[in-house]
């Protein structure tokens, strides 16, 4: 019988695809030994005593072991909880803390981390092949090795909890920019549907990101953000070679395309950025790659140089509290401003999702590309809520609906354009200003590699417009008005949007999910009076 | 909230793709139009007291009514009974009794049929345009005019049962060549996941029939047979333009296809042969369309003489009882012969469904090419059993799996090929001998329309073929003889597997799904002691 629980596509990939590769650095494997592999993890963690409903944290890098971790968590019952390592201790500490996690896999490099958590855990398990600069586990610093307990398994019947797709599957916590990170849970179905119906929706529609079965995927977004946006979930699933690239540096993801016949990634914009300049440092000037980016605005300088180093990309919309909601659908093979442009802008809801532009009154606005408001998304696999936080829960999920905080405006063909983050945008005159549209213009300037625009309380207006520019070296700052005056003239820009101030810095502060930080850039840039925005 | 139930497919679809167009005859309409309709259609059988768990008979061709009152059944909660016209009257009866419909929607072309089945329901609703050589409705012949209860209700609030996706969504009857048809209960996420996957499978592989967002389709498979294989779900959901062919003759549905834009089809080989001869009556040489077919064997003559009209194909395997389980996936760019082989005879399961050939003991038998077997299929949309027939249904459905009767052989690529029906293969000597084998290789002598080879009881061997075929003129026995010969001499054939007698028809009778009938050629060959077999 077939219950649509995360563990039948690891399965079934075994017995549809059982040649299908799966490469992490220097292991090599079919999905067949995958799941074997799996089997194995899964009765170990039963023979310590982890069981149903039980919290596992995993603290790696993309890795076999923690694509297998995952896998096993569903064949106990138990909840799978990918821990963002690139989170400051204490945060991480909290997520823990809030999940209950009962047992830690840990990759040997994180180390000092893990002795922090460690406090918190029944068990810790090593993760990876060397446990160099680590004590003997008989020690006390460790308790076992993840490859000894799989050794010492032999191969016997599958521990199969009695899951449905209803049950809590995984548990992951969002990197928000305000506060500390908020956990979500999420059921069987709902880690199965949404990363099934991104990939059905690369494959039906003529995108740049398209999907096919002889594609090969390697996911640059860490598991613990959504599950790497799906890609350890649809790759079996479609029987695609699937390659991990742990803590290949940019240049050595570069090398990976190239020798595992790599045709697909998903990365955010600065992993993009990086990518292309550590090809760029090493004289390299293309690379065929099918890239599905999101989570920050994909600038229009970043996206030329994309495009013109061979990479054909499509955006995503989602995040942690919604999952996978839209991804734009322009096959912009012209490679023209307004076709890269509609492609960074114009999202298609993925099939079974529904999306609404509303006004403060909760009212749907026309589908008119002016009518600005906030963006709603209902889909079959919205989360219910906040753990333990019932007050943003009843402010953000409403009848069966989640209120994105995100600005938008509805296009008449159903497609829709995020302008910008609600809590963002900059009230001025009663009249509203879209940083990311300045932020856009502002990108423009060859020597500008980032902006940010923050809004600045004024007495007169309410709130006003202040830039803040990264580059290498400092910018004439007539420069920079020249351009934005030209863009008022050309009309792009309305003259009350001009930034009443523009700040230099070498580099913008990034979260650990690398968009702007733009909480700190108020803290230093606004003092204290600013933060609370 | 997001419940996984049909009527949301066309919800959606309104929402996403409000403007794509529906095409029924002279009936022209948007989406978004079909769900306002489909409303009313509702709203109107809840004022006649049709409610929850209600069956819902609906006699007609694939029309834009019998599509509405589809998604208007899952609106009530109610029970979708498409019925099979072309069964024989006593059948039909049988099918109406066994569901249990309590109204029944019927043509007006269909009265005599619609007649019969009055006494076993409380209301009879006219569709089609117009009611001639029909009594006055007020006379007692007809309850309601569809188009009447829909002008009678306006806009309004939407009539929602409080289903879910476990909850029973529609009744179908199967088209069994033995006995009386069977009864199927679908739930809803079965009628909704079967057919989106077999869109997502035919998007992700390069195939004759693969789908896009820009296919305009047209389902020559009727309602009745398993929701013309999930076309009225798929369509709303990729929200492409859906062209219902009535009751248009073959030539009609070639003009439907240069008219409307049509690109992508389905039809069973018989209905391709008629498309085909339609257009050689009338001089037309090629039609550009992407078909899925299956339902029978695909003789390689009438393979051949599609792909030479432009057409490309795929054959899809399933059945009432499993819902599509596979779909060939080549690509068949090339023709060639080995190429449309392989097209017509290698099945790829569509995800989320497993499939294995085992032997009598029940054991998988290895996938080598050549071990023959049973096939068994598992799949999420499964359904449990045979409505009152509790025998069948426990020999049928085992531990979750699904005994097709099918005889079948794995390839190592994961692929399949089924090779016969088990009941329909003949035992000589101990030995298997594949009708459809020989029946292909008859049906490559040019005057062949079509050749059935059955088992003749023999005393020696148990079992003997004879072969029957289907030409306009008698055909020169030494010639099929002669051509039989070559095929051993080539190794296509065993030489016991050469058939003892070759019997000549004008016509082979088949059965209401268009499928040789093979139990009525027992009857009229062999007498009464071959109909048991």
């Amino acid at each position: 019988m077939r219950r649509g629980v995360i563990h039948e596509i690891l399965f079934d990939a075994a017995w549809n695809h059982g040649q299908a590769e799966l490469v992490s650095e220097e292991v090599r494997m079919a999905y067949a030994q995958a799941w074997e592999r799996t089997v194995k993890a899964a009765r170990a963690m039963r023979r310590i005593g982890i069981g149903r409903g039980d919290v596992i944290g995993i603290l790696d890098v993309n890795s076999h072991q923690a694509f297998e971790l995952q896998y096993a968590a569903s064949l106990l019952g138990a909840i799978a909880h990918p821990l963002n390592f690139r989170l400051p201790a204490e945060h991480l500490v909290h997520t823990v803390r809030q999940g209950r996690d009962v047992i830690l896999f840990a990759n040997g490099a994180m180390a000092p981390l893990a002795e922090v958590l460690r406090p918190l855990v029944r068990h810790v398990v090593w993760l990876g092949e060397t446990q160099s600069g680590q004590d003997d586990p008989a020690s006390g610093h460790a308790d076992f090795l993840y490859e000894d307990l799989l050794s010492n398994e032999e191969a016997g019947s599958t521990p199969e909890a009695s899951v449905t797709d209803t049950d809590p599957y995984s548990l992951l916590h969002t990197t928000g920019t305000t506060g500390r990170p908020k956990a979500m849970r999420y059921r069987h179905r709902d880690i199965v549907q949404a990363p099934l119906q991104i990939a059905h929706h690369l494959a039906l529609h003529e995108t740049g990101a398209k999907l096919g079965t002889s594609d090969v995927v390697m996911p640059l977004i860490p598991f613990f953000h959504i599950h790497a946006w799906g890609v350890p979930i649809f790759a079996p699933y479609l029987g695609l070679k699937l390659v991990l690239p742990g803590k290949a540096t940019p240049l050595e993801q570069v090398r990976l395309v190239h020798s595992e016949g790599v045709t697909w990634s998903n990365m955010v914009p600065t992993q993009l950025l990086m990518l292309l300049d550590a090809m760029r440092s090493h004289g390299e000037t293309s690379v065929t790659l099918k890239v599905l980016t999101g989570g920050s605005q994909l600038p229009m300088g970043l996206a030329s140089r994309a495009y013109e180093a061979g990479i054909r990309y499509s955006l995503i919309y989602g995040g942690s509290d919604q999952l996978g909601a839209a991804i734009s659908v322009s096959s912009h093979t012209a490679g023209s401003r307004e076709n890269l442009e509609a492609l960074s802008s114009r999202l298609n809801p993925i099939p079974m999702v529904r999306v609404s532009v509303r006004g403060d009154d909760g009212r749907e606005l026309p589908a008119d590309s002016q009518s600005t408001g906030e963006l709603w998304v209902e889909s079959p696999w919205l989360p219910h809520g906040y753990l333990e936080d019932e007050m943003t829960t009843e402010r953000t999920y409403v009848d069966g609906w989640f209120r994105t905080g995100d600005l938008a405006v509805m296009h008449p063909d159903g497609t829709f354009s995020v302008v910008d983050r609600v809590k963002d945008a900059i009230k001025s005159g009663g009249e509203w200003i879209i940083p990311s549209v300045l932020e856009a213009i502002l990108s423009e300037i060859p020597e500008v590699r980032m902006a940010a625009v923050i809004g600045r309380p004024d007495e007169r207006w309410g709130e006003r417009p202040i830039a803040i520019i990264a580059a290498d070296e400092r910018v004439d700052k007539a420069k920079v008005e020249t351009h934005l005056a030209k863009a008022v003239a050309d009309g792009r820009l309305a003259r009350f949007w001009l930034p009443d101030a523009i700040h230099w810095l070498r580099e913008l502060p990034l979260t650990s999910a690398g968009k702007i930080d733009k909480v700190a850039l108020r803290s230093a840039f606004l003092g204290a009076q600013g933060t609370g925005a």
